[in-house]
């Protein structure tokens, strides 16, 4: 105690700074024995300051990634599970999950649900008590996933309205909780250039581009967006880069000024239809375009690198 | 239609058979109108039969599997989540979920809980009432899945007493539900030899023997009961070939005659002590005992191959 007191000593403007953040003004009379609750309570005040909105919606995010591939395999397995009492019944995921947990056996559907001809032929075996009620806890359980899932959405959608309302309306509240996850924080995601927010996801193309021949990606998360999704394959490289662009300017934006600026909305608004009418259709000299939607490397040009 | 019914006219036996399994006694009149019918109606009486008490089991071993680890995955994402809030809290998996979904925020813990000093004096920052909510349903799903988890536990114990008594009480009744989702069936586990029943979930450490150098496993899922995981190293072998043998006559009686035959937990119990008492001491030769718990492979072999 006595020894790391004469080091921290050494720092005393610092510590001064630290013991006044925790309310103690007067330090000299008790400086040995406030030394260790100063240093102490500052610690906890730095750990406690370490949660931010941008630590929280990281979670959530995270937590939404969670929740959703364990919901798609416990309903794959209700699927394989259920299949084998009622074959015929058309429906996956949460709609199965809601059948499931209301109905039970296939005996149960009412004559005026629209599954019942299909239900009382079908050629599935029967289902004994424990089974149905077995079944239907697990199909509850799903459900209830499913309506976590949404109630956590919908406070992604809130918290970034408030912590990032510009970053919410260019990409979407998901689309902009993910850049953040993946950047970091905000802070960091408005440090990035837009040529690194535009392939943010692409690692393993981005990497491929820089050791060798393959071209470098067009985009990354941000193909989620419908802007690149929905639009033909020889538009999305443009889109991307005016989309990335705009998307760092918006998170800039959120983290230096914290107002909502519906300018930038319009002027991307603007460049995409621009870039739209200037580009109509394919160009003549790509002769093969190629199919995969994700489109994250040209194959015509693997073996003479890039022209 | 009508070639069909001549091609099937061919094997008219199965056809009466079936025809006669579906309720249609006489056959000549109508023959081809019923026709389709019954054959419709037998490949749908074979599709229901399809479904067995085994492949209950096994559905529901591999459900049980994949709730584990999504409760394992969810588990680990609240204890993150909400270590943000309440670090000090040093619970982990179910009890941590219990906790968060009855007290949610620290300040609700009350001051007879155990945890009260440490709640009120945590360096965890300080909960919203939206973060809360979310934590809370969060916690609440992990609970539930915790139950249902303990629900389909019980469901294999009460459906494998029924199916196969003396596999359960060789082995208990999540180890012989295990063994019978690994063969496929019941019928193939009372078909396998039982140095098979030894090694099955071995199938690495087995093929490796097969192709090369390293000595053959000693056990595979089987490894699981206590009788092998509890035994010193230079005992595993022994007891897991002994162990083997008697699940595999287990799984043939409940098979073939399905009655309880309480006899042969006694000779396995016999036995088993026989090995126990023959092996009290690591041998002397084997200088080098490895301490890897699983103790499928013998390095000591790695280069000279089977002595």
């Amino acid at each position: 105690m006595q020894e790391s007191g004469q080091d921290v000593r050494l720092k005393d403007f610092d510590l001064r700074q630290a013991a006044f953040d925790c309310g103690y003004v007067e330090l000299d009379e008790e400086y040995d024995i406030l030394l260790r609750d100063v240093c102490i309570k500052a610690a906890k005040s730095r750990i406690s300051s370490n949660d931010t909105d941008d630590t929280r919606i990281i979670q959530a995010v995270q937590a939404l990634d969670d929740i959703d591939r364990n919901v798609n395999e416990l309903s794959e397995r209700l699927l394989e599970w259920y299949g084998n009492y009622f074959p015929e019944l058309e429906l996956t995921g949460e709609s199965l999950a809601r059948f499931v947990s209301s109905f039970g056996s296939r005996a149960n559907v009412p004559e005026s649900h629209q599954m019942f001809v299909k239900a009382s032929t079908s050629m599935g075996s029967e289902l004994s008590f424990a089974d149905e009620e077995m079944l239907k806890i697990f199909a509850l359980n799903l459900c209830s996933l499913y309506d976590t899932r949404r109630h956590i959405e919908s406070y992604i959608v809130t918290a970034m309205g408030s912590l990032a309302p510009n970053l919410s309306d260019i990409a979407g509240a998901l689309l902009g909780a993910r850049l953040i996850s993946m950047a970091g924080s905000l802070q960091k995601l408005a440090s990035f250039p837009s040529s690194t927010v535009q392939v943010i996801g692409a690692h393993r193309a981005l990497f491929k581009h820089l050791r060798g021949n393959t071209p470098s990606p067009k985009h990354g998360i941000i193909f989620n967006n419908v802007i690149i999704k929905n639009a033909p394959w020889w538009q999305r490289g443009k889109l991307a880069r005016a989309f990335a662009a705009k998307i760092s300017l918006a998170a800039r934006t959120d983290f230096y000024s914290g107002e909502r600026d519906p300018s930038i909305k319009e002027a991307l608004d603007r460049k995409l239809n621009a870039i739209r009418t200037a580009n109509p259709s394919a160009p003549k000299r790509d002769t093969k375009p190629h199919g995969k939607a994700g489109g994250r490397g040209k194959s015509r040009n693997k073996k003479g690198g890039r022209r």
